[in-house]
């Protein structure tokens, strides 16, 4: 640093390059014109990735107040929101939409490039829900998405049908609750990254998920990695991560 | 129990067969000639299963004791046990088999009529000590034995290669450690009983078994039963209580 | 497959039979008429049970959707259906029977042979639902059904007293919470298969059905299979595995 | 207090007298002339149980340190020593025992009466180490030992036929590893106090005992109470807390 | 049993004598006029203990079919019935009573000698509802009951101040949430039986109460029993089993 | 205390004296004004801190009957209260205050002095709650509180922008969830004590706060401790203890 | 499939041709050369990976055997390889290499094309024998890695440092123990695929690598995935199908 | 920053002060004399504490290189360090010393200023070895520290007996293992700060330390913080956190 700042001592360098000089050595991109404390403006260049708004334990003034000033970013999210402050919000902002289902509250989808499709495949349908959490995050980061549900390996015959098409995908997230089971079969039989996402699907001995979350970090097909249960979000990010172009 | 003994005191049965009525209408099947109060000798005949010796927390001298009063006996069996003390008792008595590979030292197998073959399916080459205390178990007990290793779910056609003499057994032991899948997907191709055993091959966290437990406690293919980790004994006389014919 | 092929392009057999042969050869009996992605028809002929609806996690439309094309078909079930989604399925299919207690709606029992009855035994009076649940899906599928209910460790004679009858039985379904003791007791008096089936009846350290599932399978009787915590459908359909003629 | 003190003061009671009655009064019995800081003499006065040394986590320079000062008083017990230390204190100490199976050294009795005999139950021969732990602590504590062994659950008939002879006890500790399904029968056949121990033997599921610990706590036979896993020492007091008299 | 049938056959003995020495040696005291299956009228001469009604579990129709049967003997006990069950039972059966903190539905007291009261202690106020579980329970038994609440660690002069009419108790209920550390403390002062009871009082790392039974079970006072969390009931019978007088 | 005693006998000190004396050197400071059992007066005296009520588990008389008892004191505090209690409470003590977020019903502040103010920081905006607890108790206990919300680990340039003002407390609380990473983080940046508080905002693999809990139990920055999940009210205590001037 | 066998039929296409074609409508590679059946040779077509041996569970005959077969294959690798059976190997198979802080036993280095470096970040320097687990199994698959080691949360300075380098790699795999708070930074600052590895390095409530498995599951920071505690060689097998070049 | 470079340029401050000002803007006290990439020289300056080598996964070769760079260094110390490794760092570093029962080397203590003692209590004579720890290290670190061993809740009087000393500590650390109580009892006796030590110190349900952990995290006295399991060293360092002057 001292180098930089004899420069601009000297007048070798400007105020404004010494700064951004500065910044560059110390490996920390400070965001100098941050609004307010709370909003990471710059999160999306440091990662590739919009800040998103985790829904669930957040009252519904807190939450408007962040869509009031967020709502209009492309690729503006809110996760795990329950129906009735969904409800509100959408009352007031008609633009965003309401993906029932997946829990989500959206705006319009980043311009963004990606090598390939990211393909979304689940095991039984009770697993949509966490499978759709992925596939409409995936939407709004840009993504193309091809879905491949119900394909779970009590059934396998059903998952072979489609394989010519899953290879298509650049990146696969599998979701799979109860047992857990389909990204060890998947991992035999492809070359692409797997984000397994376990869910909290299944009763008893699933613990809430648990069961499937072992299965998965113990497969016997190498190189699947998982995330947290039920968090398809993160699946999604994950391929964000994976399949982006710089 | 009253008509019996009024049907005894009047003459109309016998004092063998008044014992024997009261017997059953107890639902007792009482030992009567029971040597010493240590070994169950009607076992057998209660449950179908000779008495089997668990060797894990048992000393020589104990082991000895038992091996003296039972080894000429048809099944007799000691599971697990250490290879010190199975050298031992194999130098005492050399008419004894010792299985190292499965911890087991056995005598001869009982002569015993089953419905059908048994089949051991082992997930990897690491799961085969389990399998084989199953195999061989299934052997002590008369049964014939089909054994299909290494046809783990991360390489699924060499299992599809295998599958029409795997349906020619009559119930299907299937063990698997780390991820635990193959019952489940065994479990959507095939008609026969399913004993699913867990082992504790693998790290991190397999939790010593527990995850390939929770994997097949939660099959998502119908009516796969679960014994205890790394239990091959269990599962074997799990079959033999299957495919015995009375 | 080479000699298959060769075979067809002799005109040896026919299209049909070569199609069918191949099949049969790669152990994949391919469904080849499958009418839309999600049924499974063909389950039945691979696994000799029907594909049976995990009502848990599914949503009206989806049961609604599901019930419309499956409803007529022999062996129809949805397991652990909510009371609300039960009553308007039934308003629009009277022909349909709803087990409130077991949380089941089903159709007409499936024509299937079997080479005895299944005996359902439980350990408490709380027991009693998911007993039931193992007991109407068995007669779903077309066994006959022996009821021991209330027949726990803690009063054993009611259960010598019952011995006799339950002996009766080709394979034992044993439902128990709390200390899940009662397969054990079972398993040292009976010859036949017994599938365990702990239950989430009791409290603190029950840990939602945890200890009785231990104690299962650590079961000191030995051949005892267990499955999942509540599991009453499972249970039975092992029952079918076991007690069905080819 | 302030009564005694003016007691005192006006010379109605001597100086010992008040120092005894306040003392008593604030319901602690306070060791005056306690020898050193480390040992309790006085926890057999407050609690009727001498003081005993947990010898598992203690090297050989504390106990020895501790068997000098105390190894001459009745009952002086060290549990959970190892084969090695234990030979070198008798090596010192001849005058003490040392019961290798149950891992205790100890000195004489202490002489103490109980209104009844102890009852030691096991389920397996496996169990027995932590049953001897029991009687010998029992033993030691001066009560009569009444040992019952090897009468699991699995083998119903040889309990019933010692169920004579274990009602004359006043106390039963009943040991089992495994299902730990023993107490829960026993409890539903006898009236006196049950302590229940569960055991580490076992493997896979049995969780290191967790297992029979579950078991035990949920036990469907009422008044069953639950030491801590291979706890025969804590049980054999209980007993001592239950029996003596006063 | 031979030798009396042969008595029988002789005539030395009556019918009925020969019935009671059978059903004695063979140490099963067979239920001979049990009306119905379901209810265990004998458990009281075998156990001490009437048979008490878990209520949890029980749907109203369940619960008031044992009322109409029960309601009447000394002893009848509903535990954990919920508030609208209770209401519909105390409609019908105004003669019952409702404790509603407690969580029971109880009849008269049963008339039985006990050697001394039973002490029941709680660490916090929070932990009440347990407490009253066990001192009502205890009060239904026939017991004397000694209550000394919120003297928890936290504050340990209330407790010594307590200490003498503690002493007056011949067993100690002790009832406690969270750190679940006043057993221990009590373990150090006193002679009697004491029965730890964890409640699942707490939040966070307390689990539901796994928190104080692993502390009451790793009591560094010797001794201690415990019960499941929050079984006041179980440690009231613990206390029938201890005190009462044959 | 004998010495005391001959002093008070000889007249050399008085009654009060002696009573004062004795009891310190007891090492018990016994509260002789306690008026009624259950409020323990001294605490404030013993640890600096006032009593103060956990309201979880409490019902609205137990509460209605200690704000009557104690809503004058300075430091009167109720935790975790619901709403609807709190409701009650205020309408009949409009004087208390009632923080909603953070679940207390509190009144005025107490005067104490302390060495510098206590710093909380949150790492995302949902542990507020938790954060608002240990900062509202703390105000309650008289320090100057400095809050720093949102200074999570993924966005970490917010927390380098405010470290100088954080450095300003004598203390921090760090209250995070998820991943609890922040305590870590900033254990290598400051000196001062931190007490981490682990909070159960999450999902899935979270289990309630576990994830953070054991996050903080092992962070790499030396001298991190770490109260129960959610335990806000714990963290500021941990601060009074900390701060505050004897 | 009807038609390729009808073109076959009508001589448009060879036997061969129509092998092929039906193989891959099956969604089926099926390897028909396979010599023996336990080496899955046709993986590394499938998946873009070699089949890797995982040593821990076999012993020396097993070991030596799959040696002979393989260890010429470029890719060759047995992981978690005792040092005494790596010695016999070695001395036997000279060419081969063994890495004994990671536990390898490895051949030549595959030929394979990838898009960039992957990077290895380790917290500490316990943590490296799982770091180089990772960076040598990604050197032997050909990638060139980019190492950086120590520059774990506690001192942050020292990953900001290297920040610019970091960011070079085209996926990063981040090996952190105790708090395994590392990649949750580490994800906060960079754009692409993050592989976690949690590591069994700690003590106490680390319990065996639990704890960072959940932090690093609960990441704040999106798109962060898992793999199993202490799998270096499955991170870089997921690096593998990250960043390979079809 | 600007304002900084802006000052720069105008001469109105000199290069160094311009970077001392922006690095104390950053929040960032970057370390540019760093010698090597590993030692964190500058930590102390940040935190107070000096770094402190981590020895239990680390080998031979990493801790001679690390003692070779860091021996001199007043408050070097490697904890958790095996026998045989200690004797070869004496061997060679005699001027070092090797606490044995606290597994530690450490060099000179360091000259620091604190505002009182610390005090150690430890529950049991086993748990001693982990106290040591606590005050080594806190020797080490340059405070006076008071030892008060074997105070544990079952002997109570013993800890009342030296209360008044322990009140001269300005911050306790109280370790105990089994039930792990003493924290909560100390806690309601005292106002200075309590850092609490769970050991592994136990058997059975203690699960390794587990039990205490959880007691002392649901502390029923208010501001207990717990540090991990066995993590002696840690809690000294947060009593060198709270004791510092500045």
């Amino acid at each position: 640093m001292e180098k930089i700042l004899q420069d601009l001592r000297c007048g070798n360098i400007t105020v404004e390059a010494a700064q951004k000089a500065i910044t560059a050595e110390l490996g920390l991109e400070v965001n100098l014109e941050e609004v307010g404390v709370k909003i990471d403006n710059q999160r999306d260049q440091r990662t590739g990735m919009p800040e998103v708004v985790y829904g669930e334990f957040k009252n519904l003034a807190q939450l408007m107040q962040i869509t009031a000033t967020l709502h209009q970013k492309p690729g503006f999210l809110i996760t795990r929101i329950k129906p009735e402050m969904a409800g509100e919000i959408l009352a007031k902002y008609p633009q965003l939409a309401w993906n029932k289902q997946a829990g989500l509250v959206h705006g319009q989808a980043i311009d963004k490039k990606y090598s390939k499709p990211i393909g979304i495949l689940s095991a039984g349908s009770s697993d949509q829900s966490i499978a759709e959490e992925a596939a409409v995050t995936s939407e709004l980061m840009g993504m193309e998405v091809l879905r491949f549900y119900d394909v779970g390996v009590a059934g396998v015959h059903r998952l072979f049908k489609r394989l010519d098409d899953i290879k298509k995908a650049g990146c696969l997230v599998v979701v799979a609750g109860m047992d857990g089971a389909l990204p060890s079969l998947i991992g035999g039989l492809v070359k692409m990254p797997i984000v397994a996402v376990p869910t909290s699907v299944g009763y008893g001995a699933s613990f809430e998920g648990l069961a499937p979350l072992l299965t998965m970090l113990n497969s016997c097909s190498s190189g699947v990695t998982v995330v947290n249960i039920d968090n398809g979000y993160g699946a999604a990010m994950a391929g964000v991560r994976i399949l982006q172009k710089e």
